[in-house]
């Protein structure tokens, strides 16, 4: 998939429903498998008519889906959506590839002079010694 | 950086802020480099102002900087938050690979299954034909 490929559309939905932490919290417990809605619903104190609100955006933004066969409808998770957005993010990652790796050889560099310093200094302080121990 | 290390009240911001098409393209823009307001504001068909909306949650979101020294102060493109979005995207990205792993082994099957398919029906035309022949 190439970054003409995305339809800007469902990046809107995406990433709006991704900007909330109960829906990614929901999205994260869907990693781990399908489940039922009053499942999903346990670990937050939310009623279930909240938890279903959320869901609804995360269907409209095709990034759940259900079975229509079983009674209890679980909910299971649609990666394609991420996968979109990951790789419209992406275009951005020669950005902080680039400042990170340009602060690390900055560290780099000041680590080696500092070391550089450390050296003389000790050096020196080997020199003053010696020129004390010779008087 | 690590899945843990991210704040989760940035994610909400960064996702909210690029649910917008407009605010995408704009970080778009910025990174090809830095740029004043109404550079940013040309390919659009908007207001001066309305642009300068968008800035604002850009720059709430922390995607955005800009210079208070020079008059036009240009914007310039923040992409850490970016990163952290990416992260997040990121731990499912098994799932993607996953499943588009199965698909193209699937693809992969069926194409030599069509294979094996069109040499056996090749074979027997040539027996059939061979056997005409005789006649």
């Amino acid at each position: 998939m190439s970054y003409q490929q995305i339809d800007s559309r469902r990046l809107d939905t995406t990433f709006a429903a991704l900007s909330d932490p109960t829906r990614r919290a929901i999205l994260g417990r869907l990693a781990k498998g399908e489940t039922t809605v009053s499942e999903l619903a346990k670990p937050f104190k939310m009623s279930q008519p909240a938890i279903s609100k959320h869901l609804k955006v995360l269907e409209r933004a095709g990034l759940i889906s259900y079975s229509q066969i079983a009674q209890s409808r679980p909910r299971k998770l649609e990666v394609k959506p991420l996968k979109e957005a990951s790789v419209w993010l992406e275009e951005f990652r020669r950005f902080w590839e680039l400042s990170f790796g340009r602060l690390d050889s900055l560290l780099e560099e000041l680590k080696i002079e500092g070391e550089q310093k450390k050296g003389k200094s000790q050096k020196s302080n080997k020199t003053t010694k010696g020129k004390k121990n010779a008087k």
